[in-house]
């Protein structure tokens, strides 16, 4: 008899070995350290000759998946990272990944470009009010700069948001009010609270691209509702809520990112009634308050946090170096969220509650914001004259905040633009990275307050031509 | 015919139609949001009359579980936390409940004595070193005020760190670290890395309690190790890696919280022998690393960071108000690492990460720690003398720290002494929170340096008598 092993049929019995234990790998039926089947019984199982599963298990050895360990078998290789986020989704262009802007905007050095960056650079911020703030604390109690606060977050801080969100129309106590370490913590932890594997969260199309690492992180299904000038699309909306029975809705109900649109009211209301029935949650993720010119409707006013979880930070306004965001909920849900900000994170954001507070306080702020408003205003009205001069045209005119949706020249591809930018040294937001449906290949995301160098719109005219 | 409703049949049947709605709520068969069936479909199913599942339904509502919506039927209510702590392990005694002494002593005000809480009093923190740094960031460059810091971290702290831990034996590169928001944090980061629902993770018996509400957190199957004065028992190591085939093992090597024990090299070494041969990943959670006078032997060290993880953070040693950990890891895992920390709380400690740098590179922090453990020394001693003195017994005699595992004289439960304690303004630390098993209800945990009140010991004597 010939040798299995040997001629194409043997290599044909290899590869099913190999293969059958890469999907098992795959699957997590068999997880990092975990020990293979024996050489005997994986070859009875699959019918196969000893000598082909002793061959295959050397193979993958080889590739580093398997390790054997004499004496006591094969074992799945441990730092194979079993839960990486890329494992989870459909692996997308690594150049339009949820995950790719955020890090290229993190890591670019001082002399990139980013108009794909999803904040105000330093120069914008209220520095001085920042510097003043953290020089008061020095001098201030010993607790606040050592010890961990209280459960929900230091009170005052509290008392001063129930206010000011107060103002947006949402009636909230300062109980209703659970401080985080920063926004994104804030949905993780609802997420975490509300979701299990396998829920459908509904999401606008497009939307913030860290909404989908995050939801992949949770191992939700995303699906996507169009967002049209005024909110999502109700129809769209209507009919997933319907086929798909979503779990959760999350989404920004002023100066939308990355669009720039605003919900009106007539939409705010119809998806109210529309989650009302279906029981669907939603979370209002609302970090670009203090952006906008004229408060427009709140999910959470509306709805008076029935069902609608409101959410905020200081990322964008005031620092994104000093983490603090917040959850403003429905009563009956702050203490077991607080038990589980203990169980995944222990203390809140102490020190820099109090230095938030310190700023806020602080009436400079509200001056500090309306500056950066007016500046806004400025930088969105000369990038949108400068694009539209290079055939870049935005989709809608914000009411506010720092992004223009932008729709490229047709037949060039944003993702493609990006690749090519960046060896420029110029960091876009390409639209697929915001689509959940991949249907935002012609647009991208500018951050005005990024666009103030010339060599900018240089660049991406030759770029396109 | 007699209506069905009526009479003790009636209500029998009432009752059926209710649980069985409790449990698919409890199942999460219904999640909060979710329809009910319709009153016909369900009276078919369950094979009672349609006015059985109308009163039944009618008093859930009562109950607040469900609510009706004129039209179109019956919803679970929704603010009815789902994935709260307490729903997915078994009902533990709120007083002994991992989360109850956290609260306790996160919320307790200062005319309270807090032997059972996990950190030192700010008095004895480097609160003049902290002030100090403050003042210097308060004039230092602004991006660290403002801006989002590298994806991983400050690269000098993580520099500094790479360097610290190499004193403990651990030969590591800065690349190989990634700063997170807090040392809780970190754990969570690699639980959601490494576990999916129904992993078995080892624990000590006993361990830190906040191990068990993380890990009920990630759905995980907790089987605790019997901990001796050396180290886990390593027979029970073995027979639990054979049984459980457990995913992680998570342990502290020095300075064990509870027990105040260190890893002897021979169970350290018999341990990574047990963890190799099964493919088992250890977190080593270092965080009073700078309590202990000699460093002992570290799993980390011994392994060179194959399959352990290490991680730390400076909120016991530097200040819990200012949030910043990290982990320390094999490299391939970093990159993974660092999306997940992205999607989930999108920045790193950046502020926070520049006021440790600062109060590190500073020559006054290690002088200032060496003050402290001269004076938990002392504590230790005089708390030690004390306790005895009204028959508590410590289990052990630490090398360092600030824990002291005491046996209470016979028949005397922790639990209720809590209890009865916590009405003198006395937050104890009873055994059992730490106990997974629940076979420590004999013990106490005091923290020697909250130990400095007479009253104390006046209180607890009259209590136990």
């Amino acid at each position: 008899m010939i040798p299995e092993t040997t001629g194409t049929e043997g290599e044909t019995l290899i590869a099913k070995v190999m293969s059958t234990v890469r999907s098992r790998i795959a699957s997590r039926a068999l997880t990092p350290g975990a020990k293979l089947p024996s050489i005997r019984s994986f070859s009875t199982n699959l019918k196969v000759s000893k000598s082909t599963v002793v061959e295959a298990y050397d193979r993958l050895a080889a590739e580093g998946l398997i390790r054997s360990r004499p004496g006591s078998g094969f074992f799945v290789a441990a730092p194979l990272a079993p839960l990486s986020l890329a494992d989870l989704g459909p692996k997308l262009d690594r150049q339009v990944d949820p995950l790719w802007i955020s890090r290229q905007a993190l890591e670019s050095g001082d002399d990139v470009l980013k108009p794909g960056c999803g904040w105000l650079p330093p120069s914008w911020m209220q520095e001085e009010g920042l510097r003043r703030a953290l020089r008061a604390l020095a001098r201030g109690n010993a607790s606040t700069l050592v010890d961990y606060g209280p459960l929900l977050g230091l009170p005052a801080l509290r008392t001063l948001l129930a206010r000011r969100i107060g103002l947006r129309g949402i009636e909230v106590s300062p109980e209703q009010i659970m401080l985080t370490e920063s926004g994104t913590q804030a949905i993780d932890l609802l997420c975490r609270f509300l979701l299990k594997p396998g829920d459908t969260v509904l999401v606008d199309d497009p939307c913030y691209f860290n909404f989908h690492a995050l939801l992949r992180a949770h191992q939700a299904e995303i699906v996507g509702i169009p967002y049209t000038q005024t909110g999502p699309d109700i129809a769209a909306f209507a009919d997933a809520v319907e086929i798909h029975r979503p779990r959760l809705y999350i989404t920004n109900s002023a100066l939308q990112n990355p669009t720039g649109a605003t919900l009106s009211p007539l939409v705010a209301h119809r998806l109210l009634k529309l989650a009302d029935k279906a029981g669907l949650t939603i979370i209002e993720d609302d970090i670009f308050a203090d952006f906008e010119e004229t408060p427009a409707p709140r999910l959470a006013a509306f709805d008076g946090l029935e069902r609608v979880v409101h959410i905020g930070s200081f990322s964008k306004s005031l620092s994104a170096a000093v983490r603090c965001g917040f959850i403003v909920a429905p009563r009956a849900w702050i203490e077991p969220l607080a038990d589980l900000k203990i169980a995944t994170s222990f203390g809140g954001p102490g020190f820099s509650a109090a230095l938030m507070l310190a700023l806020l306080k602080d009436g400079s702020y509200r001056k500090h914001m309306e500056g950066v408003r007016q500046r806004l205003a400025r930088a969105m009205a000369e990038t949108t004259t400068k694009l539209t001069q290079i055939g870049i045209t935005p989709w809608l005119e914000p009411q506010g905040g720092m992004f223009l949706w932008c729709k490229l020249p047709d037949g060039v591809d944003a993702a493609d633009l990006a690749r090519r930018a960046l060896a420029k040294k110029i960091v876009l937001a390409p639209g697929n990275a915001f689509s959940h449906a991949q249907t935002a290949s012609g647009f991208l995301r500018f951050n005005v307050a990024q666009c103030q160098d010339e060599r900018l719109f240089r660049e991406l005219a030759l770029l396109i031509a």
